[in-house]
């Protein structure tokens, strides 16, 4: 045992305590191994059931809930572990992290290496790395810490530590939005048209982190989305596409825990973006990338000069990874579409792919751009001629099909549901719209329940630059319970420049 | 009720965890308010029972443990509400707290002002701050981030949340180890020396950060250390000074908060370690202040670079507070004294008051170093005789003297024992002993125990420059318990170089 004494071994029994992903292990304070050991409350303890380790972070209970010859292990402890019924555990002390010293070093404000980062990267997806740690290691690649060199660095360590596809010869396609802007939901029909087209373009989309709806969530409204990587293949060999969540299949795990503490402090720091983004492109196989970049005040990207910097950094690990990459530049001052929320952005998608009278143009002309641009990206394409493609092939109606296809080799395809609870935010007074504060917007919608209920969210009625009167209909707030719609009426309310109304001149 | 609906309420029960610091509440996942409020894991909930508030992390009971009528609270929330018998709980989505856009800022890079810091110092002690945003602060504040004039913003803004103390007329001295030197445990003789002197020295010290021991830990192996502020007071009206654990008198509290996420990061940054010391003594009512800086490879301050920063830092804060304060550089390239760990230093301190023979010298000089340049800071003082004046009161017993009374007015004078478990670790080949590492020396006694068990720890044998032989002592380990000695020995065994001896040129 390499020196260390004789371990005494608990039992391990379920907590039945959701603790979300980070590990945590319940000891009563007067067991034997608390003592022995001197763990006390946050020690971070090394266990090992059978030839499985994990470390965890120890929550010490004082009282006789739990019995002194049993350790309790929360959901997250449970499912990395799995233990057999009956199964007994044993402690150390968990040596400190070996990035331990590379992450002071960045805290710093040192320059890390290759070998750095995927120490750091290793150490985050085997959850050495408690919540603290890593919220200071984001802190400190936040802004301009983390230069072009060590952004590929970083992002090559996330793809190292999980794994990677390879769908063979052929170019494989893929688009991403950088984020920010409520209800721009293009990707379900980026990938019907260009599946439509005989493209292959296998996407991996993530859940909401700070915002109401991600792709995976709008999506799980119509389809499954909690694929494991065969039944993805199987989906793309038959359709060329599909639009899976990106958790199942262990594409760059490592971006999955940081967004951890990332969504609790509800910030994204150039750095962090780029190989959150690219690490996910490149672990997925894709070599044709398009970035939909919105740029507005309150959007992600709220200046052109930041649109500027994210766009030079992406390029210059884009590069270094071998992946061919544009960057379209959008409006970013306004949502895109009606809806906001899951099901609400879904039927918004569907009625673009539909072709209906009052589908929202915007979602539409933003989905025909992104295409267009993507498919110029392909070997062999004729610059400038995507968009038509793109027009033609929404038009035919062959995209509905593929997009229905697509669906069917998910697992079958369902139509959005409306919310049961609704309430009106109108106009205070005559005027011109003036600006949508998007973030604020989205704020209302995840009061209202968005994400985590999926048909909660709301639906924009005007555009910045419509003349309103006092008491029209600015947007519709729905919810799934009465509490929900209360909490975010009352935000709504208490900010009513969310959508600012200018009075015209007389 | 301000637009928001009727809330549900749960009768408040004590979990029996210990979560340490943080305050979390347990409800199980179908309770009402789980349901009505949309709350999840890690959700951030604000609970009201009577008219006491506390912000709370959320973690749900997923089985049958806990009945959804009620909730369970952490023994953090539990003293932080103390409620009455069958109370119950109403609760909310806590607010982001109104200093986020100031944490986010500095994140960012940019400076702050005295009004945000403020707001992140009130955050803070009330508890609407998450450990996870605590680290991102101690992050965005570490390393040269946080210029001077923000440093006298954050000390202010500490010293505004607590209470202070006044203790009338006349100079109120204070010293200060900046820490990182294992043994260094002046701070006893130095009060009682000067309290023996006549003048006024109401030290609170801290326990254990991320070493082996505080002094207040020390402290407590001898007397009662945790007093309350009136006590304090009566010990230094009858005895002139005292030497308190700073925890019970509530001064800087945002300290103690910070600390909770500074420990287990195992950094300290240069403004945070100003605001930090100089807020507690500001608080403190101290107008002459001392600062012991140990300067060595291995000690807190690692170079003279290092010290220069560390003291303009330093000198510039106190100045805008109005404190006189000077610095003693001294050298920090090996532990102090013999002992290492609570009642191994309290051995060693009582050896130099008792003038015992066989007294570590270097913990006598350096006591009687800091002393005299504490008491010529004083006003009418004659520069360069306050060692003078030290020895003198040493020698003549008078320190001991009144050393024995503080104690007795704080609650009582124990003398320290040794602990059951002890190993020696010796000398691996003869030669001259050339560095040792006070950090994985203090990683040694840390393993052992301390500063937990307060008689676990270490004793050294040599010192740099001293020429041992092959099998000569180096350093004894104690431990209270056989598997902390275990560990330590495995962990000094597997870095000899903790003390290296350097083969003499034949």
């Amino acid at each position: 045992m390499n020196g260390r004494p004789n371990p005494v071994s608990l039992r391990v029994v379920r907590a039945g305590i959701d603790t979300y992903q980070q590990p945590v292990v319940y000891m009563h304070k007067d067991c034997e191994v608390c003592r022995s050991e001197g763990f006390a409350a946050l020690t971070r303890v090394q266990m090992s059931v059978g030839d499985k380790e994990l470390i965890a972070t120890l929550n010490v209970v004082v009282d006789d809930h739990l019995g002194a010859d049993v350790v309790a292990l929360s959901e997250a402890a449970w499912m990395a572990i799995q233990p057999e019924p009956g199964a007994y555990a044993v402690f150390h002390h968990a040596e400190p992290p070996r990035s331990s010293a590379a992450l002071r070093a960045k805290v710093f404000g040192q320059r890390l290496e290759d070998a750095d980062y995927l120490a750091l990267m290793q150490d985050t997806v085997a959850s050495r790395l408690s919540d603290i740690e890593l919220a200071a290691f984001v802190t400190a690649c936040a802004g301009e810490r983390l230069d072009h060199a060590e952004t590929t660095s970083l992002t090559r360590a996330m793809i190292a530590v999980g794994q990677t596809l390879d769908w063979g010869e052929g170019p494989t396609l893929d688009k991403h939005c950088v984020g920010g802007l409520p209800g721009n939901r293009t990707t379900p029909i980026v990938v019907a048209i260009v599946a439509a087209l005989g493209h292959r373009i296998p996407k991996t989309s993530s859940r909401a982190i700070t915002s109401p709806a991600g792709t995976a969530d709008t999506m799980e409204v119509m389809t499954p989305v909690e694929l494991n990587l065969a039944a993805m293949r199987r989906v793309v060999a038959r359709e060329g596409g599909c639009v899976v969540w990106g958790g199942n299949v262990r594409l760059s795990p490592a971006d999955d825990v940081l967004i951890r503490v990332e969504r609790p402090l509800d910030f994204d720091s150039d750095g962090q973006l780029v190989a959150s983004v690219l690490s996910k492109k490149a672990a997925a196989g894709s070599s044709h990338v398009l970035i939909d970049m919105p740029v507005g005040p309150t959007a992600k990207v709220r200046s052109n000069a930041a649109a500027e910097a994210l766009t030079g950094r992406l390029g210059s690990t884009a590069a270094a990874l071998g992946l061919r990459l544009a960057v379209h530049r959008s409006d970013g001052r306004q949502p895109v579409g009606f809806g906001i929320g899951p099901a609400l952005e879904a039927r918004d998608v569907l009625q673009v792919l539909r072709g209906d009278a009052d589908a929202p143009a915007d979602l539409r002309e933003r989905a025909l751009d992104l295409t267009g641009e993507l498919l110029d990206l392909v070997p062999g394409s004729v610059l400038g001629q995507g968009r038509e493609r793109a027009r033609e092939t929404l038009a035919s109606g062959r995209a509905l099909a593929k997009f229905y296809a697509i669906c069917e080799a998910q697992g079958g395809f369902t139509e959005p549901t409306l919310a049961g609870h609704r309430a009106e935010i109108l106009a205070l007074h005559t005027g011109r719209v003036a600006t949508i504060d998007n973030r604020h917007l989205a704020k209302v919608a995840k009061l209202a329940g968005a994400p985590a209920a999926a048909a909660a969210g709301l639906i924009t009625a005007i555009r910045i630059g419509d003349a309103v009167r006092r008491g029209d209909l600015l947007y519709t707030v729905h919810a799934q319970t009465r509490g929900e719609l209360k909490y975010a009426l009352a935000y709504a309310r208490a900010h009513p420049q969310i959508i600012s109304v200018a009075r015209e001149a007389p």
